[in-house]
């Protein structure tokens, strides 16, 4: 498999563990010392940091189990990546790619099942966010770790008072 | 062209094989023996399998041709694909990838044109469906061929009256 | 890095290039030749050529300066695209992707803060365009340039009046 696509499958697992708030499987993605920072987007190319840093895989592991609200009962998410461009130099690689996460909530069926008329996927699927991931990684014995990750958000988010 | 990427061109026919409801085109796609089963998301982790497996090209093709809905005149959809997770073991690979599925209705030119002030495209673009797909694939004469597609629904599907 | 992944990262650039308006960036994807048009779908596989086409970097450096509209304040795009397939013959390459284009609106924080019970990113992502791009490209001093460039609409584009 060519380092390029191994770089981009760290993310793929990267999106998976946060759409299964699974802090370990998470946090496993990062060195000790990754700092992972999500910024707010103010202006055409213009981004300011929002909150503080998270440090190392600990710190996201943490954070993912505490802070990430669960899905509600029925509910899913997908954060997909896209258009990826990395650059590898050595055992050190930039990663591009853009994101935009999906809510899905399943409607639940009808005691009485589904009503005549009714058919297909039943549920809401909707785009909530948007960004950039822009992420640097180190090889260590092989493997890409996550070693500076930040997340550009295109919308504010609210912090309920501030 | 690696491996990984000619498993990835199998997924980008299929999505386009289903969104133009072409039959043969998507059964060509898999083994005489290959079994597709759609599953539902019934919590985290944990899925039940929806209806009858397809077994076979064969089955398929006969599945997308008669009981797949034609697109509404001005229709169109998209089974877009994303983070796929690539394994290749000798001729055999595993797929894992998230699907979002986008149903496309086209408005219709008003007969003496559009009206001053609309611009752009115009119609909907909404997302409809969502989950992951699992797949195994064999290499067969040097083609990859799928013998397994899990279609991982994050919705439940109606069926009137069940 | 593989000749395919090369080839995709050109769309990778354009999208971004589209998304930020950046012209100059845009154009120099191109090769001075190269055709750029866009197709409206008007039936299953049918498309029309809508407009005149654009011819070499230049021309469209100068259509992405002149006629984009700029993003409202707080506003984003996101043109995305999935599932590429991709046949390179020598210093020749045939790309095709599907598209789905978003556009994103920040709310803007009220000047009192975020009102209580608010929480996560504030704003819309609405998926407005689709379709596929269908692309040819040259291999120049090892560099992959855009040759002819097909943007297949899944919608009509209104043009008031016409």
């Amino acid at each position: 498999m060519s380092e390029e696509r191994k770089v981009q499958e760290v993310l793929a697992r990267y999106v998976r563990a946060t759409d299964r708030r699974d802090g370990k499987a998470q946090g496993a993605l990062f060195t000790d010392d990754a700092v992972v920072r999500i910024h707010i987007k103010t202006g055409p190319d213009r981004y300011e940091p929002f909150g503080e840093p998270l440090i190392g895989g600990a710190g996201v592991e943490f954070a993912v189990t505490n802070f990430m609200s669960p899905h509600p009962e029925g509910g899913s998410s997908h954060h997909t990546t896209s258009d990826h461009i990395i650059e590898i130099d050595g055992d050190l690689a930039h990663l591009n790619a853009q994101f935009v996460v999906f809510a899905v909530q399943a409607s639940a069926r009808p005691a009485d099942g589904w009503p005549a008329g009714v058919s297909g996927a039943q549920g809401t699927v909707r785009s909530i966010e948007s960004g950039y991931y822009d992420t640097e990684l180190r090889r260590i014995d092989g493997e890409w770790k996550i070693v500076k990750h930040r997340v550009l958000m295109d919308m504010p988010i609210a912090v309920p008072g501030a």
